[in-house]
C-alpha cells in the first residue's frame, strides 16, 4: 500500500490499531499532546507529502475535545502536503442535533460538517449516521457505512438463538427502515414500538404494533445513551408475551445510568460495535461488541486505491 | 440601545455582566447546559431577529469546551436571524500556535479564525492578540483592543511608586514594542532581557540590556502562563540591581504552578486584567486584577451606533 498512512487520534486507539492490523500498514507516527494551560499540540513525526492520509476519530465523549483534536490534526496534515485527507469517523457526534426541532437552536451538526470541511478534510466515512440525511449537510465526498450486516451475522451464526421464532423491533418510527434491514437478513418479522404521550406531562404510553407472543424480540437502534427508552421497551415486549429480548445498536454512547440500566433491565444481552470505545468500567456480562474495523480497513483501503465500496455498504 | 443585544457563554460570566452594566442594556437570555452524554445544547430564549448580537467568550481553560460553546452559539445566533453576530473574544486561545515553528505543525491560531468564520461571525473584537499579524487570519471584521493604557494608568494613579525612578523591562525581544508603549505613558526609559541559549541543554542564560540599577523595574507580558520566564526575569533584574520588580499582563493564563512561583517570587505586585477570569483558588495577595469592562462595553456601544473606536486604541 504505497502512499496510505493512517493515523489515530486519542478517541479510540484500539479500534485504529485494529484497522491498521487489518489494512497491513502501520500506523502513521505523530504525536497529540496538551500544553500546560489544556491547548492541545500536535506534530505529525514523519513525512506524508502526497499521501493519502486516513485520520481514524469518533467524536464521542469527551466530544468536544475528540473534535477539536480532529480538526487540529487536519490541519497539520493538510498544511504537510498531504495529498487527500480522509477522516474516518466511525461516531459522529452531535448527530441528534440536525435540526431545529424549537426556534433559535443551532443545527450542530451542519456546523460539524462544516467545521470539518474547513479544516481541510477532503472526504469523510462515517457509520449508521443517526440520519441519513447528514451526509447532505457535507460538500466534500462522504461513505456511509451500516453496521446491519454485522450485526445480522451475530444474530445469524454466534447468538444461539432459534432463528425461525425472531421478530425485529424498532424501538420508534424513525428506526423501521433499519428494523426492516435486519429483518430480511434474518428472514423475520417485524414489529414497532409506537409511543405516545396521551396529555403533556404525562408519562409516555408504550404500545406495540405486531405480535410479539412467544418470540425472541431483537430491538435494534443506532444509538443507545442513558438506555431508558430501550430498558421500558423491553419490559413492554415481555409484558406483551415475548419469551425473551436481545438488544443491539451501532454506537454504544452508554452515558450516565446508561450500563446500571441495561443490567437490571430484562434485556437478556446487548450487542454493540466499537464505534465507540468502551471503558472498563462499563464493561458487563450482558455487554458484547462486535469489531467494525475490518469494514473500516477494507473501505480504507479501498478508496485509496478508486476501488467501489458499494459491496460493503449492504 | 435599541436592537442590541449582549449574551455571555460560561468562560466569564462575571465581565460580561460587568459589561453589560457599563453599557446599560441587561444580558440576552440564553441557556447554555449539557445533554447527559456531555453534548452542548443552547437555546436562546428571547427574539434577536434584527438585532446587533454580541456575544461574550473567552477561549481560555478549558479551551476546546470554550471554543465549541462559542461556535455552536454563534451558529444558533445567526440561524435566528440576527443582523450581525459580534465575537467578543478578551483572551484568544491558541494565539501561540500561529506559525509552524517546525514542520508538520497545525497552525491553529488561523484554524481557529476560519471556524469563527465559518460558524457566521461577521465581527471579532479582541484584546491584545499575541501576535498582531493574527487580525490578518481573519477576512471578517477585527477590532484590536489594547491593555497598555490601563495597565500603565494603575501605575501611574494607584500602585504609589516612584514615577521618576521607573524602568520599563520587556522579558523577550518580541514584547519590546508593547514596553516601548507603556515607557511612552510613563516617561520612563526600557530594558530588554535578552535570552541566550550558550549550548543545547544547557540552561538560557538572562542578561539584561540596559542599566536598571536602583530602578523600579516593571515587566511588560502579554500572556503570562506557567510564570517561570517572569520569575527568572525578576530575579535576574534584582540580582542587577532594581530596587523592586513589579509585573504586568493583559492575559492571566496562569496554568499549573504559576501562582505559586509567583508567590514564592521577587515580584511585589502582579498586575493584570480580567480577560480571562480568575478563579478562587488562583487568588493571592500579589494579584491585582484591572477591569477591562469599560473599554470593551465602550466598544460595543460604538460598534452598534457605527462611530469610530481608534480613540480606545491608544
Ligand atoms: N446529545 C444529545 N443527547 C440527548 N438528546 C439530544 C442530544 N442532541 C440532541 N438531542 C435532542 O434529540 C432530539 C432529536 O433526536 P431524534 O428525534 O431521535 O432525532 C432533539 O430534540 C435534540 O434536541
Ligand atoms: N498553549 C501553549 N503553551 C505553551 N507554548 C505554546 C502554546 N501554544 C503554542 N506554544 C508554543 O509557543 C511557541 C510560540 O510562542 P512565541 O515564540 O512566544 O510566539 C511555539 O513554539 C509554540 O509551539
Amino acid at each position: 500500500n504505497s502512499k496510505l498512512k493512517i493515523f489515530s487520534l486519542n478517541s479510540n486507539q484500539e479500534l485504529a490499531e485494529e484497522i491498521s492490523e487489518h489494512a497491513g500498514i502501520p500506523l502513521g507516527k505523530s504525536s497529540v499532546t496538551h500544553f500546560s494551560d489544556g491547548e492541545i499540540q500536535i506534530n505529525i513525526e514523519e513525512s506524508i507529502r502526497g499521501y493519502d492520509v486516513f485520520i481514524v476519530q469518533s467524536t464521542s465523549q469527551p466530544v468536544n475535545e475528540n473534535l477539536m483534536e480532529l480538526l487540529i490534526m487536519i490541519d497539520a496534515v493538510k498544511r504537510a502536503s498531504a495529498r487527500t485527507v480522509n477522516v474516518v469517523m466511525p461516531y459522529y457526534g452531535y448527530a441528534r442535533q440536525d435540526r431545529k426541532a424549537r426556534s433559535r437552536e443551532p443545527i450542530t451538526a451542519k456546523l460539524v460538517a462544516n467545521l470539518l470541511e474547513t479544516a481541510g478534510a477532503t472526504r469523510v466515512i462515517v457509520l449508521d449516521l443517526h440520519a441519513p440525511q447528514i451526509q447532505g449537510f457535507f460538500d466534500i465526498l462522504i461513505d456511509h457505512l451500516v453496521a446491519v450486516p454485522l450485526l445480522s451475522d451475530y444474530f445469524l451464526n454466534e447468538s444461539g438463538i432459534d432463528l425461525e421464532n425472531v421478530i425485529v423491533v424498532s424501538p420508534d418510527h424513525g428506526g423501521v427502515t433499519r428494523a426492516r434491514k435486519m429483518a430480511d437478513r434474518l428472514k423475520a418479522p417485524i414489529a414497532i414500538i409506537d409511543k405516545r404521550r396521551p396529555k403533556p406531562n404525562v408519562a409516555e404510553v408504550m404500545n406495540i404494533v405486531g405480535n410479539v407472543e412467544g418470540k425472541t424480540a431483537i430491538i435494534i437502534d443506532d444509538i443507545i445513551d442513558t438506555a431508558g427508552t430501550i430498558s421500558i421497551a423491553a419490559s413492554a415486549l415481555i409484558e406483551s408475551g415475548a419469551k425473551e429480548v436481545f438488544a443491539c445498536c451501532t454506537h454504544p454512547v452508554l452515558s450516565g445510568p446508561a450500563v446500571q440500566r441495561i443490567n437490571d433491565s430484562v434485556i437478556k444481552e446487548l450487542i454493540i460495535t466499537n464505534s465507540i470505545a468502551l471503558p472498563e468500567e462499563k464493561k458487563s456480562p450482558k455487554i458484547k461488541q462486535l469489531s467494525v474495523a475490518r469494514l473500516l480497513a477494507e473501505t480504507i483501503v479501498r478508496v485509496h486505491e478508486q476501488k467501489s465500496v458499494s459491496t460493503l455498504f449492504d
